[in-house]
């Protein structure tokens, strides 16, 4: 079984872009692992389906797509797997490694390191694959391509991907507070005008948690990725959205999260696990989007519009976003309420 | 008056190690400005030396060494300044440009985009430089390099640094909550030995903002480095430090900060501030050097040792440091007490 060794990382790293190298150096780091096994909705959502599911991973060879510290791949071979095969490009599969043998999983996981699409697997096919391959707003540095083309050529065509549901979801917020702080600063800089950050700043969407009470309209599911059939080309879309004030206020800013689902037996619950605002927290927090308006709502007015999303083409790891927005305000002063806008947003 | 367009940032990155390129684009993000902007001490220090000093300004030339957002170049620049010159190697000199403009400085800031090293300048030799180079534990990831290259480069003999006076500090601390947690947790980890994370999380300095009353030695000045003669090899040093248990408690960290002091005529007092655990807050916080052992001190008690620190040998951005220590317990079970160690860290 090969080990890898700081000689084959090397030569790994001149194969690489720059910024495939940013992005891979920045999970050397261990706090970044440290902040993902303290997501404990996270991590035990993978456990539990794990446990729930010895069935499915009994005898089973299980691919692991950014394995990072190799607690996926540990949970599938305490759980029956027959083998796990470990893959990532981060230097941080090296403790990985320390971390299975400490724990007596030499003999069956076997880590490799490199991109899942240069390495070679011990196995032609696999029957799991099990990836913690999420990234803000789902798909923001996600890994999703790579779990795609571990799927292509991989995965027996009756294999399960864990979790293998995921869809994205809207709803309106209210937040002036703080929009506007962050905003009106930028009006007086030390006595300096530095107002041209301000849309550099609205472009952005903001990764937090939000109070579910500043929720004030309807949610609902954009879109929904089914990992077992969904392609590359599918990652751009185009999707349309309506959602529905539920009390006098303000609309100033769209809150989307996501949700997953993990593979179960036909009749028994799936295990799942959401990122939303009435879901406890995780390290995905939520993703804002402020609005150029602000929306004054009566309780049943409808916020219609569609949002776009691509990998933005000079740097294929950020993302464009674009809503387009046409609110519809009711009651005799529903007219001059009303607005229509487009607006465009870089997530990187 | 050469603006920096896209394009020559292209050529200039092309020159760029990818280290450089990872550091110089972590600074592209508005994010990291508005943090250091809204870091009121350290931006209302810079602007009140400059303000109280209007004479060393008046109608000088000025080089701002990676200038951000150009507030620096702005405070010179009304404040009697001839002409700014702002260098810095990130786009966000193109926000940099937008602002100087907006606010009427366009004759009196020219913004160069490149390293300091490659940009040609409009003088031969400028009368101050000002610079916030600053890292965290001052050097890692600073700029000081670059600053001491401009000094010997193009400040005329009798030239001004602003500041030009920085100084590291040193005391003990007793954190013993956050310390056993912050290690414990890998003791089981969804019910994994995940120990070998353990000396990984020791070697790393932790940068955070420390309760004063967690002090618990006298603290000391462990070098201090004057700008307008230090030179690159005195950035690798090995000092002495002599710290003394101020209670009866339990030593188990270090905690280092930096002081910085700007130039004032003869006879006033000069505007300086402080990153310590006694002043306010800033963004460079403390850090802090966990020992492995918990020194059980009584007052009186004498603490120590040499601190070394130099460039890592492989990233020359990251900094390694290594603190010998001897503790000299006293009393009747002072032999009992005293401790001789060494703890090899490493900043990146």
């Amino acid at each position: 079984m090969s080990k890898t060794t700081k000689q084959d990382s090397a030569t790994e790293k001149d194969k690489l872009s720059e910024f495939e190298q940013h992005y891979f150096n920045s999970y050397d780091h261990y706090g970044i692992h440290e902040e993902m096994l303290q997501d404990t909705v996270r991590t035990l959502s993978y456990r539990n389906a794990i446990v729930q599911n010895k069935d499915f991973f009994k005898d089973k060879i299980v691919l692991d797509v950014g394995c990072g510290t190799g607690i996926l791949s540990m949970f599938a071979a305490k759980n029956g797997a027959k083998h796990v095969i470990g893959v990532d490009m981060s230097s941080i599969i090296e403790m990985a490694q320390k971390i299975v043998d400490i724990n007596g999983f030499s003999d069956k996981i076997t880590l490799l390191r490199g991109k899942l699409e240069d390495v070679i697997l011990p196995y032609d096919k696999v029957d799991i694959i099990v990836s913690e391959w999420m990234g803000y707003f789902l798909l923001y540095e996600s890994m999703l391509d790579t779990v795609l083309y571990a799927r292509d050529h991989y995965l027996k065509p009756d294999g399960l991907i864990f979790p293998d549901k995921c869809s994205i979801h809207i709803a309106g917020l209210e937040d002036s507070e703080y929009k506007h702080q962050k905003l009106d600063y930028w009006q007086d800089v030390y006595g300096f005008d530095y107002t041209p950050f301000v849309p550099v700043i609205m472009a952005e969407p903001i990764v937090d948690t939000v109070e579910s009470s500043l929720i004030n309209t309807t949610r609902t599911k954009i879109i929904e990725f089914d990992l077992n059939t969904v392609t590359l080309e599918d990652l751009s879309f185009k999707v349309p959205f309506k959602i529905q004030a539920k009390r006098q206020d303000t609309i100033n800013g769209l809150i989307t999260w996501f949700d997953n689902v993990f593979p179960a037996p036909k009749g028994r619950k799936p295990v799942e696990f959401s990122t939303g605002p009435y879901a406890p927290y995780t390290h995905w927090k939520q993703t804002v989007f402020y609005l150029e308006d602000d929306l004054e709502c009566e309780k049943g007015d409808v916020l219609e519009g569609t949002l776009t999303c691509a990998p933005n083409k000079r740097n294929n790891r950020d993302l464009d976003v674009n809503i387009k927005y046409n609110f519809k305000a009711g009651g005799v002063d529903g007219e001059q309420r009303s607005v229509k806008n487009e607006n465009q947003y870089l997530m990187h």
